[in-house]
Formats: structure tokens, sequence, C-alpha cells
């Protein structure tokens, strides 16, 4: 696999914007992988992905953050630029239910999700094996014994040592402090296993059966001090019928929320998500 | 096509139920075409749905209910006879939007819905040229001058003269009182162009476009005093992503209301759906 | 609606394509609407599908023509510019089945088809009533009294005497002849109700149901000389049940049909898509 | 979970089958938890699939199998009979590609599928470690040393040793021979990673990048002699775009493969599938 560059943008729309990035790319020698550029004209923004091969491309990192900082300054533009060949760290936060464990784990594996995971955090031991298995160190901070400020001191710290990039809760059944979101901003990843906003909070399968509703769904979302209120990155759905008791409702939302929230990882990986105005940009 | 007759059953459940209803009918020649039935163990309910040819059945409608009630008496049956020779009476309710009424009106023509359709209402007189194509009577009843009851009290009187069997409101606009509902219960079909629960109410696509949803849904559904809370018969969903605009979503959501507004007009006059509990039983 | 050009482009990748058309937009004062582009890294081509506003654009269309030629020559590019305000004119022959064609006049008359119809071919008089109520001419050729050639010579001309710039097969049972489809090259779009390359040729909802399998499609492509064989420019499939006999299949098809079929037509008219090697890049 | 006797049966369709069959069970104390019955009616076929709690329930085994013979054989019954709590034995064959391996065995450790898997085969060593994980055996018969015909005949040993219910072939590239096959039959699962009838044998992903289709898919279905034509059990699909290349046609294929593959194990081990002219009826 042979390095790239990512660089992502937002800013207020002009006319150029296209004809100055891709010139001042190309006059430095890159050749462009994949672009794609979005305009929400409602709102007057701009938004860019251009991912480029550094094979040829004459700038190292701080070259080009020198080199960029004035166009991107001009147009008001917020930028991100990342590498390829910076393996990011994410952190897994699990409890007793497994499914999605594992399924990150196996497709980290098979190659699908390029990062580390240097730790998995859990409330409960149930995962430990599983971990082992990958040979992944497990941390479980019981919330019985610690409390739940202690756990997330704890958990804070790990995540701090081991400096992660992301966090994603494969669900962990623990409603995240204020103070713990506001220091992971935008780099934390949640599976709620209904289609949001319907079904918030607890419970969501039941729910849905209550309401006697034909599809049930599962979201993935960046997580913010408003549960289930985060930025939406992916949903799907499964037809059910009245033969659906409960229990069936648990097992088919399970590999849904399988599929939503590792779709919601790869994406963030590869950096092709943009944040904005509570939702997201996810550039195909 | 041949006749047959369909008995929709609701009970508690209770051993030998299908033997003695299987017994009865075909101790008295009934050649059994579809049979379903279905439990809710939660709530120790018994569903059943069963056609069958009227060749060679002995009894006619009197008769299977003098002969079938005190089975059903016995059992506490909610139960229902229907004949497929009868062909029910359809109105719709429309407003300036006429794509579920077109959807119906081309459906019906096909021979997908078997009903009569002696008449169409509307607040607005956008679709007065669509009725005079399929030759069906089209009422405009504006609430401008004959205020909302004025309105409604004129409707009632039609749908009355015109013994109407079953309401669609495809697409419009109004809510009706709590006072015409109780007239029609279980027998007004509505689509919400949203994937109910979320988004209830007005403007159901702005909401989501608001949301950042990927994928937008509709609900068809039976019309009860408590808006968008009827229970739901059918409901379908479509992906988006943030290149679509509030526009985007409302016309791909178009063919999404077209489909579950037509599914669940069929799956009601093919007599499949059973209430109970704020849910349906659609029997396939 | 303001109007806008669109430039699409394919030809062989090289390092500055995207800055090169970029800029030359740009200093002619083109303020882009949408641009998307894509490499087919296998193959080496380069494709873009850039589309402007002409409100402040500098150039007619001869004198961009004039200018724009040079460069797509040197990166020999095969382009096509197209101009919103121009309205495409489109031909839909069908035959005894009119669900496709009430579809297509439904959304033409609600705006989601930018098109004239100017003329509605069949072999059959079927279609004849729902043409007059959109008022478009009807023109009947049976082959049983003029023959094969015969009918296929007069819808030709009458084809070109209205400049017709897309033929829509609208469930036309007729097999057109080589000739026919070498007139029209890549400008003919046909619906084929199955899930292709499965079950080609005639009956394959009688071939699905042969095979018992649990999903039935649709696919709409461009006709070429080989019989279902064209670039597939949109597919959709729906789920079945060994309850579904072959009239259930038929049914529930026409829902497919009309979906597929009226996709590709707005996305060929909207000129999103490209063909190459047998096969669409579908611009989103 | 209390136990349940399960009867599977199909024979030629006649008046008064579900009566005769309900009163049987009813007479001796059948506590009926589901029923569903099918009818062909083109070819004239019942099929019908009964579940009853054994708490109450009047006969063993071999008192059913005497007292519901006289019935069945006078309807020409094709029957079965099954028990809830008898473990079906479930052998896994595969190959280098362990996603599908990884999800059934996820699946049988969260009470998903209920079977025993005293083994797994392959013919490369590569699933050892994670058979180790679920304390499975493995069994690696290489064709290169054994021979093809060596390696079937070792594997038959080892399926007949461990009295195997059901293969399953979870991407195991060999082409069976039609001698195991018909020791086997309608006893073998395969899942055949396209939308079958399209793309039969060998790299259906790289044919359906060739064809440009829009959706790929995956088939699960039981063996025969004929290769990838046996009755299907379930089928899915998943779009693409001209942006997926061969490589994220196999990944997005994996979800497909792991999805259609496990449904069908589960409606095997469920006693849920009839086969009949190459068909299946699902019954859920």
């Amino acid at each position: 696999m042979r390095e790239s560059a990512i660089l992502l943008i937002h800013c207020p729309d002009r006319k150029g914007l296209v004809a100055d990035i891709a010139t001042f790319l190309y006059r430095r020698g890159a050749n462009i992988l994949h672009a794609d550029q979005h305009q929400d004209k409602q709102v007057g923004l701009f938004f860019m992905r251009v991912e480029w091969d550094l094979d040829g491309f004459g700038l190292n990192e701080r070259e080009f953050r020198e080199q960029f900082r004035p166009i991107a300054d001009e147009s008001r533009m917020d930028w991100r630029l990342e590498y390829s060949e910076k393996m990011p760290s994410m952190a897994i936060f699990v409890s007793k239910q497994l499914h999605c464990l594992a399924d990150l784990l196996y497709r980290r594996d098979a190659g699908e999700l390029r990062c580390r995971i240097p730790l998995i955090l859990s409330n409960h031991p149930d995962g430990k094996e599983l971990a082992g298995f990958y040979k992944i160190p497990f941390y479980c901070t019981p919330i019985e014994t610690s409390g739940k400020d202690g756990a997330e001191t704890a958990q804070l710290r790990l995540l701090n040592e081991h400096e992660i990039d992301l966090v994603v809760l494969a669900r962990y059944m623990q409603i995240l402090s204020p103070a713990f979101v506001a220091r992971h901003g935008s780099r934390i990843i949640n599976v709620h296993h209904s289609f949001l906003p319907a079904f918030t909070g607890a419970k969501p399968y039941h729910a849905a059966f209550q309401r006697g509703v034909k599809l049930i769904g599962a979201t993935s979302h960046y997580v913010t001090a408003a549960l289930d209120e985060g930025p939406i990155i992916e949903q799907d759905v499964t037809r059910i019928s009245h033969r659906d008791q409960v229990d069936d409702l648990v097992q088919k939302g399970r590999d849904l929320e399988r599929i939503v929230l590792s779709r919601a990882v790869r994406w963030h990986l590869e950096n092709r998500i943009l944040c904005y105005r509570n939702k997201t940009v996810v550039f195909d």
C-alpha cells in the first residue's frame, strides 16, 4: 500500500476554491487519488476531501502546513491534514454484550479497519477472553467498586497513557460524563440500537415492540453531551413482523448494530467524515 | 376469480382452537385456500385468518353466522366474516399533492386494488382533472368558505350517502376531528411522511434534514384520535446522503409514500389486517 | 431555476487534470455548483462531471467550444457540453402494459423529469387514452398490419421528424433491429424485469419463480445490439417468499420496474451518466 | 426453554388436512405453539409445519410414530418429526477465508444457533487458531498431500464418526464429489458469493465488476450434484457504485455472505425448511 495524504476542508463557499486547491497540489507534484467536494447551499458552506499519492509530492508535513496556511486563512478554512502512514489508536469500551466487540476485532484482523487497538475497557469481566484471543490488554473498572467517577478517572488516565485517537462505545451501557465527552469531543463513536431520533434512551427494542413498528434500526453517531443527539454517521434498518417478539428484535438488531458501527469506525479511520451543525458529511 | 369467504378471529389463546375452527369448516365442505394463525404469548392472545373457497361450501352467510356464533361465544372470539364477492367502497381524501391519489387510481384500474371508489374529496380543486380521467366524482369542500366544521359535516354526509367502508387520506393535510375519527374508527388509513415515531407532526422532511438522518421513511397507519399514533400498518425507508437537500428528500419520499400507502390499502381490502393494543397483525 | 452548463469528460488519467479544468472555468467566471470526478485505476481512466452557474460566466457556447477544445485535445478527452436551458425531447415506446408509461408521464408532470415528450409510440392501442389525458400524440404502428420492418421504418421517421434525443422503452415488448439501435446508440433506455444478468430474455418472472429465488429484481440499461447486455444504469430488488405465485411476482415487479426506469431516465436527462466499456458511471 | 416437537409435512393437497392434523394433535393434549401451512396451487401440494409444547402431550416419540403413520400414509404424506431437545451435530468446512466461520462460531456461542459443532474441516491450516479459541477440534486434510479423493475419504470418515447431521460449507472453495453429495443429500448448505443464478462458478465478484451491476448479492443453498443449482434458502444484496473496485466488492460481499449463510443455518436447525422441486419453503 502506497502512502498518501488526506486534506479535509470546510469553509464559506466562494468561486475558485476547487481551482485554488487543485492548483496548489498540482504545482507541488501531487497525484490526486480521490477528490470529492460538496456545497450546502442553504448555509453557504463548502466541503472538500482530497487524497493524493505522496510518491513524487514535493512537501513534507511541516512544509505543507507552512505553505498551505496562508491560503487556508484567506478563505477562513477549517482544515485537517492526515497521513495514511500514521496508524490511529482506537480504544473500545464494552459491557456484557460482545457482538460489536467481536465484530470490530475480527474486521481489524481481516484488514478492514486500519488502526491499532492498544486496549479494551469494560465495567464487566465478560470481554476478557475475547480480548485475550486477539492479544489486546483488557481493563476492567467495575463501577460497583470504584464508583462511576472513579471508573471514569481510571479510564481517562488509560486513554491518555495510550494516546488514544478514537474511542468506540461498542454497546457500552454507561452514560459518559460531560467532562469525559468534552475531553474527547468528536472522537467518540457510539452505536444506539434504534433508528434515531425514534426510541432514544434505554430499552429501545422494547419501545419499538410496544409501538408496533414494522422496521427496526440502529444508528452510529458521534457522542455529544446531549444523550443520543450527536451527529449521525450511519443508520440501517431491517424488517420485522407481528411474529417477532422482543427477543427476536434483539437478535435481528445485533446484525444491524455490528454493521452500522463498523461502517462508522471505518469511515472515521479513513478520514471520510466531516462534522458541522450537528450533522455529518461522509465522503464516499 | 372464484368467490371465497374470509374469517378473521382474535381471542384468548387456549388448546384446540385451530382444531375446532378447522373441523367446523371442514365438516361444512370448506376447501381452505389460506390459513394463518399467530399467538402473542406475552399477552396470551390468538389470531387467525382463514380463507376458503365457497364452491361446495354448505352454508350461506346467515347460516354461517348462526352456526358459528356459539363456538365464537364460548371462546370469547372477536370475529369478522367477509365475502370476496362484496366490493368495498373506498373514499379518497386529498389536498394539493396528488402522487398518492394518482398511484391509488392507477392501481385500482390495473386490478391491484379490489374496491369501488365512488368519490374523491378535497379541500382544493387540484385533483379534479385526475378524478375526471378515471370518471370518479370529485367533491371540493374548501375550508376557506365553509370552515373546518362545515367541511367535515359535508364530508361525513357524502361518506354516509355512498356507504363508504374505507377512508384513505392520500396526503390530505387536514387533521380530522375526534368526532369524525370516532365515526369511522379503524377504517381510516393515513400516510405520514416519516418513519414513525420519529418526526411526528408537520414538515417531517424538514425535521429529518435538520437532524441529519441517513435514511428517510414513510408510514401508513390507521387513524386514531391521537395524531400520528394509530396502529402502524406498513413502513419503508430509503437512503439519503449529505448531497440531498430538503427538496430531494421530498422527491425521494414521494416514492415511499406511494408504496407504503398502497400496500396498506391493499392489505385492508384483502382483509389481512387485525388490530389490537394499538398494533397490527398483517397476515401474509 | 437558474441556467447552468454541464461538462462531462472522460480521458486517460494524468496529474493536474482537476487543476486544469477547475482553473479554466474559474478564470472565465464560473461559479461551480457541483463537481465530481472518478478514476478507474485498473484501466487508467479519469471521469468528471462539473456543473456551473451561467450567471456571470463569460463565454457563450461557441466560445466555450473554441477555447476548451485545445485543452481537451491535448488530454485526449472525450467530452460533452450540455446546457440546462435546452429541454431534451423524449419518445416513449410502450406495448400493452402501461404502468411504466403512467409513472413517467406522472413524474414529468410533477416536475421530476425535465424533458418534452412530443410523442408516444406503440404497437397496440392500449396507451391511447392515457396519452390523451396528458395531451401527447399517440402513434400506433401495429406489427400485424405493417410488419416489423414497416413498423420500425415508420417509427424511425417519427423520431427523426420530432428530433428525439432519448428513446425510452417502457415495457415495449419488441426487440429493436440492430439498424434501429445503431441509429440511436447510447440514447435508448430499456427496463428489463429481472436482476440482470440473471433471467435474460422472455418471461423472467416465470423463470425466477421456477428457480425459486428469494428476491426479484428489475434493471434499467442502455440498449445495445446484444439483447439485455447493454450498460446497466440502475437495479433494485424486492423480497419474495414461497407464498408468492407468478402473479404476485409480476405485481411486485411492477413497482421495481417503475422505480429503476424512472431513475435511469432522470439521471440521463440530468446528464449524470457516462458510459465506457459497457458500464456506466452515474455521478450523484 | 421448554421442550417441543415439530412436525413437517408435505403431501398432495385435499380438503380437511388441517382439520385432521390439528384434531389429531389436540386429542393427544398438544398445546400448539406455532402452526403454518402453505399450498402450491400450481402443483397441488400442501405444506405444513406445526410445533407443540411437549408438556402435557400424551405420546412419546415411538407412540407418535405408530399412531400418526396411518394418517400420514392415507394422505401420502412425506413427513418428518423433530424434537427440540435433540441437539443437531454440525460440521463446518472452511478454506482460507474465515469470516463465515468466525460468524457461525460467534453466533453458536451467543445462543443464536442451537447445535453442537464437534469438528471443523479444512484443506488449509488457517482456521486452526480460531477453532482452538472455541475449543473445537480442527482437522486439516490438505489436498496437496492426500489428493482430492483421499481428502474426501478422510472427511467422510470423520463426518461418520461424529454422526454429523448438517454440513456447512463456509466459503469452502472445493467442489464436493457427487458421491459425497449423495451421502449427505439435503443436509449440506453452501454460501455462494453472488445473487444466483447470476454469476455461477468461480470469481463471481470479478464477473459482477466486469458486468457493471449496481447491486451485488450472496446466496445460501442446499448443495446438489449440479454446481450452484441447488434449492435456494436465502439471498440478500447490497448496493455498489462505480467507485467500488473488485476489492470493495469482496469486502462488502463478506457481510452479505455472513448474513445469508447464518440465516440458512439457523432456519435449518430450527426445522423451518422444506425442499421440493428444487425450491424451498421457509416457514417463518
